[in-house]
């Protein structure tokens, strides 16, 4: 490996943390505005549960796992707090969105904002332990389960029976997400759960014939000939890998984390762009044409949860396509997503690798992948480097 | 006027229509596919409420204004069986999709499927005066009108009170349909929805600073500075544009249609890329970041609706920029949206022009929006013609 830790460390210590801690606090109404424009500025007030919820997690597993800066443990509260008084219903499920002074927008239609407010207060629990959190993070966790043979609820369009189908984001979000709140659940509950979602993960959505993740199949994981059930999302898929490769090294399971890195890296063939670089963000696994207009683009959350995967599959099998992978991966991320002028990284570029959306956060982009898979990266390039001289 | 006519009849007759008719029809279940591939191989068999309606419209009309083809009435009749089978619930909405076999997909959440098929079956009416359509065709207008308040009914997510927004295409689309239903209603429920609906158009949803027409708007026509207060459709406006011109022509308006034609090229000039040719698909209204990826892409509805929309106006008013912008948007439609190769038109490109989704069709393209702007492109320059050939 000839990329060394600390570029890392520095990306994410001076140029990805200052911008979020400068521009997205909210001090008149509470809560983190994540509509930033190229130079930082707030080009929209309201305020994304998914985003509410990640930018909690992300200060508080920066105080966690980097540094007792009394900075972010505030940061990290300043957004609980918003999202404790305004975030839920009366069942406990989170809004989608809320407006600048936190009245509901958007309904709680959409799971994710529950698994992202149980990680954000979860990682809040582990640096300030104040049992309100504790209960917070559980009590979402639980309605999560409840919730997860239908987590649309009465907000999906679906006709029931016709052609029922099951997605790939929930099942990959709690392989994470039960590693993220073990120090909340029991023993029991959290192995009974890793057992169900890599099963879930790694045979239901795993498709044999191509080697790929498919994102919905038929509730038996048969493949169901829909726009739906080809579709491919590589970024997805390889994120999800090193949830397993995480679960993998806490179950001693080498042959798990073995075949989660040959899954990743057929994704990777599959999903690069061999004109331009970069990795699409959608595929049909039959090549046939698709419904989601913006296939070819290339999304930063992809890349760097890409880095993360290969940085991992290094670390734990010293595989070399994982190492020449990381490099490409590396070269594409550092020219092209990085923005030398006002710091961050842009969200959205072209087929091309042109800036499409010159924002630095929005409605999907806040202060999460980039920041989560930084300190991913320095910490494992930091442990090959440590292993390195010990072995020379 | 250096364009004739004769080409765009020639290019429905002989290149649009004997595509469809030729690859679309489901002769084993019914209805019509239209996911088509480049060379016109169904790639999907799922059928959408709105493409079916739109495709019985189109057949219906051809043979309405066109030729008593007997083929064009037997295909729209067979989309007409198939969606009477099949497409309604028992309230009489229309689903918004059905698997090939004409079992309920997706549930009937989108008034649009409604505006079709009440379109398609008034058209098919005219054609072939069977009760059972024209019953169909005003049961569901009156069903539009009784849902027009609140479209998505239970399947809405916004939160009720914070900001209740209303969105332009209905509206729209009620101009467009008034005059398609006016044989089968009474003139004065007509009457007074067209009143209704050029108020609502030209002076809820016109944004006066602007000179351009909001998307989404307050329910007393304010300005709402969030995504969706901001976003603009050029597409959709200018298509709308051409529905106000048609009614003030039936109004004999002409302070209407020269409203209509400056809110037109205002959009035309806000819209088209200046550094690639082509209309924008979304833009934001101050100029902030859009949270729509495809915002940049050329879609074909977008630019056979314009075409539309200036042959009009420049039958009209005469206006000279019209007439200029005319040809500018023809040159760019058949360097770019024709294939030679296979037939029929490509969809969608990427902001530089080149194919994006190479299908002919699919979920929201099917045969509608090129054969019906062919045909009134034709019908347009066919009276300029024979207008010039009178003062000469």
């Amino acid at each position: 490996m000839n990329i060394y830790h600390d570029i890392y460390k520095k990306e994410l210590l001076n140029n990805i943390l200052p911008f979020w801690e400068k521009h997205s606090i909210d001090k008149t109404h509470g809560g983190y505005f994540t509509c930033l424009d190229r130079e930082g500025k707030v080009y929209d007030t309201d305020k994304f549960a998914w985003l509410q919820g990640r930018q909690i997690w992300t200060f508080a597993t920066m105080y966690h796992q980097v540094e007792q800066n009394q900075q972010w443990l505030d940061i990290a509260k300043h957004g609980a707090d918003f999202m404790m008084k305004y975030g839920r219903d009366a069942a406990g499920d989170w809004y989608f969105s809320l407006n600048r002074q936190g009245q509901p927008l958007i309904q709680p239609y959409n799971i994710f904002s529950d698994c992202f407010a149980a990680m954000g207060f979860g990682a809040l629990y582990k640096i300030d332990a104040q049992e309100q959190y504790a209960e917070i993070a559980t009590k979402t966790f639980q309605n999560i389960l409840k919730k997860s043979n239908d987590p649309k609820g009465i907000y999906t369009k679906a006709f029931p029976g016709t052609r029922p189908l099951k997605n790939f984001a929930l099942p990959m979000i709690l392989c994470n997400l039960s590693l993220e709140l073990e120090h909340l659940l029991d023993k029991g509950v959290v192995d009974e759960l890793i057992e169900k979602v890599v099963y879930e993960v790694m045979d239901v959505f795993y498709q044999k014939e191509s080697g790929l993740i498919l994102e919905n199949v038929a509730l038996n994981g048969d493949f169901v000939d829909c726009f739906e059930g080809r579709s491919i999302n590589p970024g997805h898929t390889i994120e999800a890998m090193w949830f397993i490769m995480d679960l993998g090294k806490r179950l001693k399971n080498e042959k798990l984390i073995n075949r989660a890195l040959e899954i990743a890296l057929n994704t990777l063939n599959a999903g690069w762009d061999k004109e331009n670089g970069g990795i699409f963000y959608f595929l049909d696994v039959d090549g046939r044409p698709m419904q989601q207009l913006e296939w070819d683009q290339k999304l930063w959350w992809v890349h760097i949860e890409t880095l993360v995967c290969l940085a991992k599959g290094y670390e734990l099998t010293g595989s070399e396509a994982c190492r020449k992978w990381f490099e490409i991966v590396h070269e594409y991320i550092w020219s092209h997503f990085r923005d030398e002028q006002y710091g961050e990284w842009f969200g959205y570029l072209n087929r091309e690798g042109k800036v499409l959306i010159p924002a630095k956060g929005g409605k999907w982009k806040g202060c999460f992948h980039i920041p989560r898979g930084l300190l991913q990266v320095w910490k494992t390039l930091e442990k090959i480097e440590e292993h390195k001289l010990k072995t020379f």
